[in-house]
């Protein structure tokens, strides 16, 4: 029997509101489940039991028709998230549906774990978590991750991004970028308020924090070679879900 | 004697708030002229006359010298907009230099001339008009640059991105994606009011068009591979000139 993939939501066309694919046409596949507990984590339903009752298995073929159900021939890119997907396994037959079907796949992970099937993945978005997470980032894992993927020659298939809040994490993002000073490396805005209900109050809010974002790179002559960037989704329609 | 180029201001460090490259941090140099006349251009003192007096013939050893004042150690990619830069033969010294010192660079232009310092250029937006503009698009000619740019093994160092404000816009945007579909293709969301003064408003405005554009495209099965993006600086500093 097939092996089934524990999915919390499938939703799109929409757009890639971050990252190295920022603007991007996708579908979005949202696993469940996490191995970290972000403090500010914008997706804490896919991990602390709030949604439970909407995680539904589903193998790699019920997933394609679900896609195509909603998107029929108007997508050609599929954003695997969770959650953390790279926890789990079976992602691998969906994975080699979607290239069949000659569909590009990103996938965002924190960088704890490794599969197989991120050697597929055209976009992969390696994001250890800063301090104010409240994780530690195992960067023994990092190493091996980043090193896997550019030893297989899929350096131009991956990326960094550290999501900034403050000082402290501005330091730990230095830090990643020394370390791995070849990757494409992203630093996104925090969204601190993830229970904000009023669009046009989070908006200001975001891009105040872009605009300091900015002004600290600038700043900086250990950030050069980077990218700045706001989510998207997040100025577009604010803490909703499923857009 | 060396030759001079027509230089309206440069800054930075700063971002590159559109296109193949948002979010990259960025030093600019923005050089006067242009051989369109857009009826929404952002950027019409660079030949409207409105900032004649700011234009200084510099030549590319003197350029460097004012982007090592601003940015010193802080920067490694330099973004050259106008106007058209690539009415500017004399731009190839500036070129030169820029890669000789191990500096990225970023070239806007609407693809209405050819220069031979396009090959050197690590990101090429070509940015044909839609009819909002007003323009014509020379496609003979914009056939002609990326050719030119595919066969010399530059595929990957160029883009497509066509800003669009309404149905007609999106209508061109379809054709030009269909006349380049191996181009990595950018739809822009238009700024119809470049004389807001109110940054609120002028976003709210943005996010809205953004918003409008991209269902646009999720309804479309003829622009899949596609990205759809804003103009960052636009969001963060409104009409604002020089940052
Ligand atoms: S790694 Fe991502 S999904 Fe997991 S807790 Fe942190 S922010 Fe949330
Ligand atoms: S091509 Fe660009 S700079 Fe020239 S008029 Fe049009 S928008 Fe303005």
């Amino acid at each position: 029997m097939a092996k089934t993939i524990p999915v919390l939501e499938i939703f799109g066309p929409t757009i890639q509101g971050e990252g190295m694919v920022i603007g991007q046409k996708t579908m979005f596949v949202r696993t469940a489940g996490c191995d970290y507990r972000c403090r500010w984590c914008d997706s804490a339903f896919t991990w602390d039991g709030s949604a439970k009752e909407e995680i539904r298995p589903m193998t790699a073929e019920q997933i394609w028709e679900r896609l195509y159900e909603l998107g029929g021939d108007r997508f050609s890119h599929v954003t695997i998230s969770g959650g953390n997907p790279v926890l789990i396994q079976a992602l691998e037959e969906l994975v080699l549906l979607l290239k069949n079907k000659g569909i590009r796949i990103a996938v965002e992970t924190q960088g704890s774990r490794w599969q197989e099937w991120l050697y597929h993945i055209d976009e992969v978005t390696i994001s250890p978590k800063p301090p104010s997470s409240g994780m530690d980032t195992d960067f023994a894992m990092l190493d091996h991750i980043v090193k896997k993927l550019a030893d297989a020659g899929r350096a131009s298939h991956m990326s960094l991004k550290v999501v900034v809040f403050d000082d402290i994490d501005f330091d730990y993002a230095k830090r990643v970028h020394r370390r791995y000073p070849g990757i494409p490396f992203y630093l996104q805005v925090g969204n601190a308020d993830t229970t904000e209900a009023d669009d046009a109050t989070l908006r200001t809010q975001l891009l105040a924090r872009l605009e300091w974002l900015v002004e600290k790179v600038a700043q900086s002559n250990e950030l050069n070679d980077v990218r700045v960037l706001p989510q998207l989704h997040t100025l577009l329609w604010g803490n909703k879900r499923g857009v």
